[in-house]
């Protein structure tokens, strides 16, 4: 086979606390990539779905392409790649749009090269894609290459963990219409912060992970809560409040800020739609897609 | 019963990375504490064991006092403790010895108005005498309560999560005769830290509870890093480099100090003299106290 086609789902990126840490993949949204393999130039094919126009044509500028040929190269297989991507995810919406076409792209070369899924080696691969776009952090990546929870214990070296996770709990994911650029939303964070806050923020990162894979619903409640970006980032986001207010009073374990937003999202008990409905009233007159889904429990996959 | 005689076990607080987040608990070593409940004034009636001298006799000053008095004034009973307090863990030395007695008052208190533990009220009153000694922090108290390994997630309110540990590691506890006083050591910690810093530890905390809750070897290996106290405390602790090389040399899955030392603590596959004896031989001419022991499943107990 010299020809492949691959889904990656999108992700929650900065699972509350979990800043840089936590990452959670979602199922049924996603980007659809193909590799074709050559022996002639890289290109972009075919660019097709959301948010299709702003995608680089440019091999070099394209993360699908970045990661393909990364994956090519590290393996040491003298082809390059034509993409063609069908993108379900936005560029920029904080559902992990660009992780989840890097990892297409280096997952779509290493099936098309006949290869069964390294995830260290596409994590890597993804990884040098995603550092030309949104910074070089790994909290999309490892849950759209291993799915579920993952905890990212170290980018250099790539360490990733992926946690088992108990429950059947829902997701759901609202994403207004304004456009954040990852790099500005880090630009406004703090660089020092003082030891209360982030001793604070690691008990709950510690407690939430563990609220993961022990299905403890009040533990995700009293740990699912970020000091550090959300109160930042949350003007960035128009009724970001009200929709988490809406989001909690409709019974969710936890809402915030995926990745760097604009997206909202809300962990809920089971598939949840009046919460979904609650959040989307709450967002009022802002134009906003909605998107309910449970936990993706398999990561990037061959289609 | 008006009388009751308790044991409360050691505990290795600032378990790594895990700085007032993270206490594990340590079978075999701790202090022993009796309540007598009287109508009369509230006294120390007798202190023995290590460094008895050092412990005050005034019972307004006395931390098995306070935490008596303190468990009996919420419990709403009208009495005073009259305390006795056989001391297995020195008073400074980082295997929690001032919570162990905390815990050992208040439970022993309890015990003696014939009641079943309450880890939450225990902890909020030995809470209560600590931090009069050694600042307000639990991450000796609550492994000294509810036992293994615990997670602090909160400490006002008091919200401390057991978690279960799946192996049946060994403990090696290191001692050198030098005196560090908490607060001291405390002091010279920095109060803002980078991002990056942070981030990294708090990734290691989360990545060591789930090494303990599946019994992962290599990732406590990876995560039992400690990039806060531990390069800044080390100073204060003679030969601890040496000490640290020479137990991962011996095959310990990981080596740090303990709360804020002067104990140096390691984790072990098993019950592990080898390495024991190796931390001694690197403390070299420096006397020191040494103890092997497993974890300790149950926290405070009655006698």
């Amino acid at each position: 086979m010299s020809r492949a086609t691959v889904f990656a789902p999108g992700s929650i990126g900065n699972v509350g606390p979990g800043f840089d840490v936590l990452g959670l993949a979602v199922e049924g949204i996603g980007d659809r990539v193909t590799v074709e393999l050559t022996a002639r130039e890289a290109r972009v094919a075919d660019v097709t779905g959301r948010d299709a126009d702003l995608v680089p044509r440019d091999p070099a500028k394209n993360v699908a392409s970045i990661a393909a040929a990364a994956w090519l190269r590290d393996a040491k297989i003298d082809m390059r790649a034509i993409v063609s991507i069908d993108k379900g995810l936005a560029l920029a919406g904080g559902m992990g749009g660009s992780a989840a076409s890097s990892v297409g792209g280096a997952f779509a070369a290493s099936a098309a090269a006949g290869r069964q899924l390294d995830p260290q080696a596409i994590m890597t691969a993804a990884l040098e894609a995603e550092a030309t776009v949104a910074g070089r952090h790994l909290d999309n990546i490892a849950p759209c290459v291993v799915g579920g929870l993952a905890l990212v214990r170290s980018v250099d070296p790539v360490d990733v963990v992926a946690i088992p996770v108990a429950a059947n709990w829902g997701i759901v994911l609202l994403t207004p219409h304004v456009r954040i650029q990852t790099k500005a939303a880090r630009a406004i964070l703090p660089e020092l912060w003082d030891r209360a806050s982030w001793i604070q923020q690691m008990a709950n990162t510690a407690a939430l992970l563990h609220a993961f894979t022990t299905g403890d619903e009040s533990l995700v409640r009293r740990s699912l809560d970020d000091l550090y970006a959300e109160p930042v980032r949350a003007g960035l986001i128009p009724n970001f409040r009200e929709v988490k207010r809406a989001a909690l009073d409709a019974g969710a374990l936890g809402c915030s800020i995926s990745g760097s937003g604009p997206t909202i999202f809300a962990i809920t008990r089971d598939l949840d739609a009046r919460c979904a409905d609650a959040m989307k009233r709450a967002m009022r007159d802002v134009a906003c897609d909605l998107h309910i889904g449970p936990i993706a429990r398999e990561g990037v996959r061959v289609l």
